[in-house]
């Protein structure tokens, strides 16, 4: 298996972008990428998305975008894994170029999802959980994970204020990232007196959904595309794992076990442990998936992630620093796009490009995307060190 | 890369089968290919599918199917690229086994589309199309193959009568097939007085939906598992290509170039040309398709076809055995799932497994499947030599 790199990097802003179609968002960020890596195709165009068949009446993705961008006859395939399936088509992408048979791929993901009612979006999303033993009694993805939240605080003892700096901490970060859905600082007053959307979960736990798009370019490491404009990013671990769909049926509904396996599968691919990595792209489209991810990947003691945020370990300068460009919190939460995001924050890092939000001395960062209610994680490891 | 081999097979009866949920019928073909296979798990599932989002309110169907074969943990993807979604599938598990990341690989394909009204299946199955600039127009799937073979029968002076063959090899074959659709022949007065459904395409010229799952199981051709019950069927050629979504994009829409493109690529990957390919999985969604899939791939002339249907080269001891389990005609077309039938039915033949259906002497078998209307085609090359 041959070693890869990503080597150009594209993406829009997250926003309600009425303005765009489903085939404009994903051609902006796709053409950005291919730019950004002095390209002007690729071999093979991997395509993340969850909901663009109920939300945008579109399946068959690859030939709708591959044409769209200039690549008419390039392998073109769309990869769903619900909320993960940005990184899933990272991860496709990755297998497809290390496995020698492409030698220029594409990654890209987009979601378009603000043209929907808010009803049938939450409907939407719900076909992540279980249709017949979870969505038939009348749960919603909101409501599966503030179950979780509810069980979470019962047994560890913490209260809902003491998860607020997870949100804090994003929104700060939010502010520096120009393609970021939200620009604007929250503080524990704002957190605290926050709509509850499902008990315990309130406005402030929760991330925005948006309409986005991101995409990146993966080659093989030793090639003549590495003669380009940025250092080149190697990706040093790339693993998922799956659990049970229904929360129900796990035997701890506290414990990402996917979360657990693919983060340790990716620490041994890279040769290093939880403590080499110097910045985390996690998952926080809720502060209790945000506590649970900290948990299972080895960087907080079970049951112990708020401590983290508590005590601003999590900030830019801290022991660990997560969504540094805002996050699902600030960033938005453009489901099927999201993993993608993750990934081009983790390149920005570790090219330098990160501006005022920039970690420093970075060699390796993480990110995680969480597909379900866990049910379907991704992790991957990249580093900039040769 | 390393050559990958197929060790496993298992498919259901295509029918509408609604006495089995969605992931009943994925079980039902994974279990049977593992079983096949001489194994209990695997290290990644890849599930191809086109509309269980629409049709089953059910997307993330990776851990909702491998959880239920009892391989929680696994890494599973679901994979969709139209009505090509199967092949898809297989081809993912090809490239994953390939790069050395993977050692087992399912790729498997469900497909549970009689449960819903069949106005809005073909809306579901409309999301093939382009949404913006073809089914916006009130043009459906059938309508648009329509437009295609009226302008094929224009330029070369075809009647319909003279695509009957088609269907009726079509049919002959799947008698033999215990899980076809249908098991009855027909003749060319049936083909000649069947019902139009869009005019020129009859009832007869287009193949039915159904429910229905297929999987194979996919390893290392040089492997331990190899030392198993069957003969492996070694994966030759392996190749996918795009085209224009919208059929009214293309400089000449009597040619499928992303056929074209993928089967050379599938040719140039076994060291063959077409002459040697010893019998055909083709793609006859309608007998247009058929017909466009013989020229593209360079079995017959172009706008000559129908000529080979006439002249009985088709036939199981013809020139060019075609469909010879029934083919998507009398098989049936569970749409994302077709593929991974195609797949199954080479390796029967290459087996020696076909029955009354078997191809003497068969070195080579080659699957084509279609995603949209010609928008998505990937082909596959399969071998039983050493």
């Amino acid at each position: 298996m041959r070693k890869v790199a990503v080597i150009g990097i594209g993406q829009t802003k997250i926003a309600e972008n009425w303005d765009k179609s489903l085939r404009e968002l994903a051609g902006d960020a796709i053409l950005a990428a291919l730019q950004d890596a002095n390209l002007s195709t690729a071999d093979a165009f991997f395509l993340g998305n969850m909901m663009s068949s109920a939300a945008n009446n579109q399946q068959n993705l690859g030939p709708y975008i591959t044409d769209w961008v200039g690549s008419r006859g390039a392998e073109s395939i769309h990869i769903e894994s619900a909320c993960s399936s940005g990184s899933a088509a990272f991860r496709a992408a990755v297998m497809a170029v290390a496995s020698g048979e492409i030698n220029i791929a594409v990654a890209a993901a987009v979601e378009k999802m603000t043209d929907s009612p808010v009803a049938e979006t939450t409907a939407f999303l719900a076909t992540a959980a279980d249709a017949d033993w979870e969505v038939d009694q009348g749960v919603s993805f909101v409501g599966l994970n503030a179950l979780i939240m509810q069980r979470y605080m019962h047994e560890y003892g913490w209260e809902h204020p003491h998860f607020a700096n997870f949100s804090i901490n994003a929104h700060k970060n939010g502010i520096n990232n120009p393609q970021a859905m939200f620009h604007m600082p929250i503080t524990q007053e704002n957190f605290d007196r926050s709509p509850i959307i499902c008990d315990p979960i309130t406005l402030l736990d929760a991330s925005p959904i948006g309409d986005g798009a991101a995409a990146v370019i993966v080659v093989p490491l030793q090639d003549m595309f590495l003669s380009g404009q940025h250092s080149h990013i190697i990706v040093a671990g790339s693993a998922a794992a799956s659990d049970t769909i229904a929360v129900h049926s796990r035997k701890d509904p506290l414990w990402l076990s996917a979360a657990e396996l693919s983060a340790k599968q990716a620490y041994a691919q890279a040769g290093i442990s939880p403590g080499d990595i110097n910045f985390f792209e996690y998952h926080d489209a809720f502060t209790i998936m945000a506590s649970l991810s900290l948990e299972a990947c080895g960087f907080a003691e079970r049951g112990q992630a708020p401590r983290m945020a508590i005590e601003n370990e999590i900030s830019l300068k801290g022991r660990l620093p997560v969504a540094t460009m805002g996050g699902l919190k600030a960033r938005g939460h453009p489901v099927g796009a999201t993993g993608l995001f993750q990934i081009i924050e983790v390149v920005q890092q570790l090219r330098r490009q990160a501006g005022a939000n920039q970690v420093s001395d970075a060699k390796y960062g993480m990110a995680q995307n969480i597909g379900g209610s866990g049910s379907n994680i991704i992790t991957h490891i990249l580093t900039n060190a040769a």
